[in-house]
């Protein structure tokens, strides 16, 4: 047998998927939710058990120290010495919370697996798709050939976060430490969608992020709004006030600046989009919704791809409980985040919007901006040999050639890769936009999970022969 | 010596001060906290001290169950046949908590009187000021003429509640099931305060409520940030697009018909104010203000008495927790209220409120609304002979004219008094801004207890000649 053979890989995967399923299932019980204090033994539990994993398939692997979550790092290197590129792949740990509780039809950390009609089996459970289902798919790839062949087919390391959810505070510095320790030719990174059920995609434009919370405060001390209702400033008419004004009436964000040194994609660009005959309305009536609410005169992949966003997140202020109270509050916030595109920077959109909210600021009211961050966007040169690889790889797993698409969201894992180690990061992910990622009710096809596992050994096999 | 001589009741006041503070100490010490189950055995022993002591001045009185505290009622009929109207007097035996208990600076149930200084001397007590103090002045007016006169001058019903303080929900079926006995000329309510510690008011005016909670709904779930973010409709942005619509750049309020039916204050009742010379910077100090917020060209006495407001109580949506969370979220919700003023009708304002906000409602957004109800406006005809003779009696007590003032709040016995038996009341009292009721250290001054029931005296006087 060809050390690179990839047929009796896949054999191994198929014979061995409830094993695979089960190990699945010990991670995903794990609440490894970063953002929330009260979670961090969870979080360091979930990296042990991921850097466990890793030793069992034969990696040098090890959960370390940050200010924040652990990372867990393993290593391997072919023992007949390595071909090929070598690679480093990035998973996170961590998941989102799963507030709010009521809306799941069975508790977040419990998984079960049912079949939904639609999609087959499918596994609930918060981080079932974002992240833990996916990276799982490329270490049973690993578990797989490793048994098969003795060895795995290149030198291959292994990031896990545990804060992508939170902002990533440790990742930077983390790289910034151990920069050899970590270099490779490529980062593979497994945190992306398919463009549909049967379609493979690689993601291979990230829009960029950036964040903020306002807190405005009017009054020393919440007040009665008979006694003081009137003449008193009520912060949250200030904030609300405020953030009106964000879009015009075309959708366009009106911090000033905002769009400046931003391009126009090419006509080779909206030609090809044109063709993927992407289904609008579908899109739309999937997430409830009949009309497209970006800025006019652009389609949905444009606004999802190719254009910046304000939104708010969150907001906050006064009575939120049963019943009624009549209060005017002391303050009110509202957390805020920028998806941005090649051409914008985080700090200079950040420093927009806090002019923006000063310039509006109504008398007797202070502002304090908290929770500040955000990352550039990102887009690679797809003619590079690793993506050529990925791509037909893709497309003997999947049958259909794979979409070259963009992606709304940020990875800035992605944008770290390229500052602090100078690598390009190839996005193969298998999640679905009916996942429910940051949302009740998560899920990940069992579907996804197999022929995920699937394609990770015909890409590795790839990269082996380049 | 005519059977309403003033002046010998008056002289009867001062010699028995002693033995009326002995008095208020005794109901002091109840610690009759209608909120707190536990306290209800002591609810009950201040009713039963309450008609035990109006049955000693001479009322028949007694203590009346309903499903929550005990009523005390107690009626009065002159024993020559009545003459003047007949007259309802209204008090609560109930307090509020004394929590935080270690910020008294003596235990909160055991009366004490020390010479403050500012004040002279005052009494320390939970109660002191809200309400005992306050209607204890009516009953030792009470017992001073009968005293003097060997009866009282009027058909006097005293009707004192132990619920106040916790929303009395017993008030308004008991008024209902004992209108015919309740039945009178006017109320007399003794729960309000003076202009300022040297100058006597009565209370003419006290605005409305309405209350609503609006929820908008946008996608059908909650969505992350950068998969959707772009052509999702975010209910958060259309809420707050809503809500900064309510008001124009002059504060006033844009509900279609809001101010319909409304009057302009009369030039005496500015005059009036303007001679009050209130003291604008001071008020707005003491909450961290500078600017009055209301509506334009308007001082802050007018729009606290005398016009009507919107105020966002409470908002929320999307995630609030620690940190980030990029989420576009299903829905997001609102608590408003609406201070009203004489003219306004709850339900017209409400449906106004609804309208505003399905005209405004963006594309692909359904709204509901929530926990509606409210109650107009009260505002009394201050030529009726009752105010002036009470205007009058004040003066005479006090040496200055007294304030016919406005009340930002609602006080909703005095709106029960107008729909269930057809009473305006007469709101009389002499609590002080600085008696710090519902907080630690209430206190009382005893010359608000003295001079408060010489003017009862001089204003049942007053009634009698009617």
């Amino acid at each position: 047998m060809s050390p690179h053979e990839i047929e009796p890989v896949i054999a191994a995967l198929d014979a061995g998927s409830d094993a695979a399923v089960a190990r699945l299932t010990e991670i995903l019980k794990i609440p490894s939710i970063s953002t929330e204090p009260d979670h961090s033994p969870d979080c360091k539990r979930a990296a042990g058990w991921c850097a466990a994993t890793l030793n069992e398939i034969g990696f040098k692997a090890s959960v370390r120290e940050t200010d924040g979550q652990p990372m867990v790092v393993g290593h391997y290197k072919p023992a007949g010495g390595a071909t090929g590129p070598r690679v480093l792949f990035y998973g996170h740990y961590d998941v989102q919370p799963a507030d709010p509780l009521e809306e799941w039809d069975s508790p977040p950390f419990e998984p079960r697996v049912t079949d939904d009609g639609e999609n087959g089996k499918v596994i609930f459970c918060r981080g079932a798709s974002d992240d833990k289902g996916q990276f799982m798919t490329f270490l049973e790839a690993c578990q797989a050939w490793k048994k098969v062949h003795g060895s795995l087919p290149l030198a291959i390391s292994v990031l896990l976060e545990g804060e992508e959810e939170s902002g990533s505070p440790s990742l930077e510095p983390f790289l910034a430490a151990n920069r050899r320790e970590l270099a490779a030719d490529y980062a593979i990174v497994c945190d992306t969608g398919q463009w549909d059920r049967d379609t493979p995609a690689i993601t291979t434009m990230l829009r960029g992020l950036a964040f903020s919370e306002v807190v405005i405060t009017g009054p020393s001390r919440d007040l009665h709004s008979g006694m003081f209702g009137g003449p008193a400033r009520n912060p949250i008419r200030a904030l609300t006030g405020i953030l009106a004004d964000l879009h015009d009436k075309l959708g366009r964000v009106q911090i000033d600046g905002f769009y400046n040194g931003l391009r126009e994609p090419s006509l080779d660009q909206l030609a090809q989009w044109k063709a993927l005959q992407f289904d609008e309305a579908g899109f739309l009536d999937g997430i409830g919704l009949t009309r497209p609410a970006g800025e006019a005169r652009r389609s949905i992949l444009e606004q999802l791809w190719t254009r910046p966003t304000a939104e708010i997140n969150g907001i906050v202020g006064g009575y939120t409980g049963p019943g009624t109270k009549t209060v005017i509050p002391s303050r009110a916030s509202a957390k805020l985040s920028f998806r941005l595109v090649p051409g914008q920077q985080p700090d200079r959109v950040l420093a927009g919007f806090r002019k923006f909210v000063e310039d509006r600021l109504p008398d007797d009211c202070s502002v304090e901006f908290a929770n500040e961050g955000g990352s550039p966007a990102v887009g690679f040169d797809i003619s590079a040999p690793a993506f050529q690889v990925a791509a037909r790889a893709l497309e003997e797993e999947w049958g259909k050639p794979a979409i070259l698409m963009g992606c709304g969201g940020s990875i800035p894992i992605v944008e770290s890769f390229k500052s602090e180690l100078g690598m390009d990061s190839l996005m193969v992910g298998f999640a679905l936009d009916d996942d429910r990622i940051h949302a009740p009710n998560e899920k990940y096809n069992l579907r996804s999970f197999r022929k995920g596992a699937r394609s990770w050994v015909r890409i590795l096999g790839g990269l082996a022969e380049l």
